[in-house]
């Protein structure tokens, strides 16, 4: 691990943690709950991407920290709404029973709703910080808005679900969902960095082709893992994709071929910030994102 | 039904048609639940709260209308979580099948993320209006998420559920439920219509002390009719609150002391607005409120 992606992920599970202290009784419950999903580890990647690209567009980052933050939150959400029974019914979840398991359906739809609530409710709280203001403030929100919504990660969970009675009829179809489900948070994490830094139009393109290649490197990289990798280690049980019938890039050009294309995706990623003053952490993220050594 | 309402309850239906009318036809199933949901009529009280403020304040609305839609679709998103069979279990939902029973459980889920999120894309989407700006945008969106996060109305949720197997022991517990399940949305609306209208201290304290009464007296007039209304006018099921052993006002104080408070109630809302000119419509609208005469 490098220094600077481990001291960003112990900021921001330290920033988490204050913004998700349990503050009432009658609540408690779900509060508990959002606690237990937004902290429950992870490698904080978004977080990270959001405060990187904040410091390379502008040198600071302490203004990103809550965005980063609330970027979590909406992860945590949508992977709570995806492990319930009526989704994709995963009972473990970063290896610890998923939210529905430990508090039941009800507060983990609740513990899903909050988050995602507060991730706004932290977004626009922020405004009122001397480096951040309303337009910053508005303008990230928005992007993560479009990014997690029907043309973005919702829309791409309901191609998903889909799959499952109707399989991609190509890689084209597969590409799309992907980019959709996991790359629009992936990419708006970039961007929100890039707008709390005051990037201009140059440095937000090259942002948003690192952000698209290494979303879409991530995932194949995690359809070779749910073939060959550890349950131990992955925190969640390997072959579920192949058991629930799946189409997966792994699948699609077997493991080989897979990993070739996520390595190409890695370098295509990394040429895009390669010439940038700065960026080197930003491509060293890169190779362990794929190699997975953090 | 007085014009304006009326008026506004046909603007509101018409710009979320348009907000809400289908795009792509990969997501089409989310969106079209999406659109069941938050088009399935409904008196758009709260729309028309958030207008008839930002009329009082400033003489004018149109700038208003994408943030009454906005949290016509966060109290959709609410309605459809609260029906799902992990939650209250409701089959119906004005007059009609609910969300999951029309849509499936997994569509369902995604329709109520997808209006929550798409609420917040709409309300900052309007900052661009030469009228809102990003501050107000931004304010407005504040002020909903803390509504509506478990401070407010999830908190609300929560404190419900837990009257299931903990009935409040008191009328206070009751009270503090309702302000924040229902009470804090209405609120907000009320709040929302002050901030696009740029009205200042006195008069948002006003609304406040409005909204506050309004929303008890409305809680109190459902609790009501579930004992004494007819399914067919309600669209849901009579006594449902009866069979789930809920404790309600109706319960609490018996029908004809529930009804005075409501009443009481009502006249304290008037009073707070009554020496404010134009706030008529608001006068009116809180007596047919409890008369559910509209």
């Amino acid at each position: 691990m490098t220094p600077t992606i481990e001291r960003d992920r112990i900021r921001v599970e330290a920033r988490l943690e204050t913004l998700l202290a349990a503050t009432t009784d009658a609540q408690r419950a779900v509060e508990e709950a959002m606690a237990y999903s937004a902290l429950a580890g992870g490698k904080r990647l978004r977080a990270a991407l959001a405060l990187a690209f904040c410091r390379l567009a502008c040198g600071r980052d302490a203004h990103a920290l809550d965005f980063a933050c609330a970027i979590e939150m909406v992860h945590a959400y949508s992977l709570i709404h995806d492990d319930l029974p009526c989704m994709d019914d995963d009972d473990l979840r970063r290896g610890k029973p998923s939210c529905h398991i430990q508090f039941g359906e009800a507060t983990a739809l609740l513990a899903g709703d909050g988050l995602l609530t507060y991730a706004f409710e932290t977004m626009l709280g922020a405004a009122t910080q001397p480096e951040v203001g309303w337009t910053r403030a508005g303008e990230a929100a928005l992007c993560l808005a479009r990014a997690i919504g029907v043309e973005g990660m919702i829309g791409g969970q309901v191609v998903d679900l889909d799959f499952e009675t109707h399989p991609p009829k190509d890689a084209a179809s597969l590409y799309r969902m992907v980019a959709m489900k996991t790359g629009a948070l992936i990419r708006a994490s970039c961007r929100i960095g890039c707008i709390l830094g005051d990037a201009g139009p140059a440095l937000t393109e090259r942002a948003d082709i690192y952000a698209d290649k290494i979303g879409l490197a991530f995932q194949i990289i995690d359809d070779i893992l749910d073939v060959i990798g550890d349950e131990q280690t992955l925190g969640k049980p390997i072959g579920s994709d192949r058991e629930s019938g799946k189409t997966t890039f792994a699948a699609l050009y077997g493991l080989d071929r897979a990993r070739q294309i996520a390595l190409s995706l890695t370098e295509e990623a990394k040429a895009a910030l390669q010439e940038i003053p700065g960026s080197e952490e930003l491509l060293l993220l890169a190779d362990r994102l794929i190699a997975r050594t953090w």
